[in-house]
């Protein structure tokens, strides 16, 4: 069934296609500044550790309080990526949202937001991952893109709300909480795909490799549901330590996500039949300044040729690459090529994105 | 470039058939006495309340500690349905997993799972979702079994870890609480699909759709991250409060969930052109045993012509579907047609999937 509307269908659209792009950064940035101000992070050792400049997030360290949930960013984000191709919302076919931090388990927040967008009837579906989910809610719905669907909302966007004690004493955190504050910041990006023949940038591959067998995660990020009565029991320090949300092995992120990253961008190329001179864009991994900087240099990018936003943007997982296709977006020319790349250091996935700009066909 | 690729495939393949079928129900049943005697919840209550027999658990009650992860039951249901097939696990292309309860925010609990099978190379997805979760998992996998890939590993499970306190005291449960406790259940189901010229049960279309436009949601999972350390300052009631994970409107689901279905029912059979007659199976909602024998009188179904496993299994969410396809699986004969429906109370998602057993086919 799935072969045969396609077929009936190959003579109106093409493979998918971004038409839209929307993001939503929360508040003012925090600059390094602010964060020795309100968290007590010395800026010297933010510059020499990370190199970011600034973040942004959906919390207010100096009120303590949540000022913005997830389904906020993400609506924010599709609102703008549906209002810049000026289609009726109605229009949309499926919204797949990724991310590593929903604002609950039940309801998905994907749904959360087509409730604050009006889309009753629409189809929704979540993909839970880190730094892999926003390329993976990609290849999904290129995927669903099959059919009488027509168009497609994707939004990735993550939240550090419920990973960061709002009540702890900022002069105590321990370097290794440090790091977590520094690195991650707040974000939600969106990109609204079709199959219509029109000017847009044309998803020509997407990559999703699991690498972990056998690997120790680089990375951990708990959920606690019901926390038990007899928590008053413990003590500050065992709270702390049943209760740690994020884990990160810093030492492997940094050795293997370069080599992931050649990995990607070789399997890419050779699938494209594309040469590295032949990209115009790369959108590397963007884990923190320093360590994408590393990247670009490891594999002989020129700065120019590479689109980056996590030295203003903090570390928003599963926004990054949207954030990343955004900032191009006004730069692209017809025919010019474009590879993403990101790397999720939890349990070792890798993705990639090849890309190509191309104008509407006025024959097929 | 999908549309050439389906193209030069659909001389050989075939719409996506399930071949394999696996589960995975942690330890013994727990019966209505042994609630009572474990959990002091009685049994003419449950009776009374929810009509199931028996569940399963995934901690051990009477130890007070947890003993499978959703990654174990998740790779003992697909290991089963793998092996039913025969076929070498490193030919499967892809994993899609759907849960509620996943062990860990990131790594997402497929790549755990893949792990498990060493799977290195493979391409995970994980669906993040209530009991819509199985069907939508289903859709995705559907949808990527093109281009080369022939073989998709879907697996639907839900552990209850989380969101049971096991230092309560059980004897002092409020009903409120006395209801999660006996209405779920835990456990993993898992199928094979392949586009493969063979003999299986072709999935020929799937409903999903989000219906809760300006709806309170009838079922929220919250999940906690840091707890924060002047957890200390709060009374135990504050507490409870503050960390409520489930939370359910039994009323509106009681009300909505059988008018959910007739609908979901209706679009299914109207876009098949199929008569009720014609189906042989009905696969229906599987809340607890009173409401699932409700809504199979309410649609005026012959109970002999339904497949439900809700009454031995408990509730377990997103094993659900699975566990009814793996039960009908002995019964298929040729030509059999077959309507599943799920519905999701969190924000009101309402999926379905109709399936007809073929065999491989000769001459295409």
């Amino acid at each position: 069934m799935l072969v045969q509307e396609l077929k009936q269908e190959s003579r109106v659209s093409v493979a998918p296609r971004i038409i839209g792009y929307g993001e939503c950064l929360p508040g003012s940035p925090v600059t390094n500044e602010q964060m020795e101000d309100v968290l007590s992070i010395r800026k010297e050792w933010i510059e020499k550790m990370i190199g970011n400049d600034s973040r942004h997030f959906a919390v207010d360290f100096s009120k303590r309080t949540i000022a913005y949930s997830l389904t906020d960013l993400c609506t924010a984000a599709a609102e703008e990526a549906i209002e810049q191709t000026g289609i009726n919302p109605q229009e949309i076919d499926v919204i797949v949202l990724s991310t590593a931090t929903p604002d609950h388990l039940m309801p998905a927040t994907v749904n959360l937001v087509a409730d604050r967008l009006g889309l009753h009837h629409i189809q929704t579906y979540q993909i839970q991952a880190g730094c892999s989910g926003a390329l993976q809610a990609l290849d999904v719905a290129r995927h669903l893109l099959v059919g009488e669907r027509r168009y497609a909302l994707v939004i990735g966007g993550d939240v550090c709300n419920k990973y960061m004690d709002l009540t702890r004493d900022f002069t105590k955190l321990r370097s290794s909480e440090l790091i977590n504050y520094a690195l991650f910041g707040d974000g939600a990006g969106a990109l609204l795909l079709t199959t219509k023949n029109c000017d847009g940038l044309e998803i020509t591959s997407i990559e999703n490799r699991f690498e972990g067998v056998g690997e120790e995660p680089g990375q951990v990020m708990n959920w606690f549901g019901t926390v038990p009565e007899n928590i008053q029991e413990l003590s500050k320090r065992e709270i702390r330590k049943q209760y740690q949300s994020a884990k990160e092995d810093y030492k492997a992120i940094e050795k293997r996500v370069p080599i992931m990253t050649d990995q990607v961008l070789t399997t890419l190329l050779e699938e494209r039949n594309w040469k590295r001179e032949d990209v115009t864009y790369f959108l590397p991994p963007q884990l923190g300044w320093h360590m994408t900087k590393a990247i670009i240099d490891s594999l002989g990018l020129s700065l120019d040729a590479t689109i980056n936003c996590v030295q203003e943007t903090g570390n928003n997982g599963n926004a990054l690459p949207y954030l990343q296709l955004k900032k191009l977006h006004g730069r692209l020319k017809p025919h010019n090529k474009v590879v993403g790349i990101a790397i999720e250091s939890s349990k070792w996935i890798k993705t990639g994105i090849t890309l190509e700009y191309k104008e509407g066909e006025t024959n097929e």
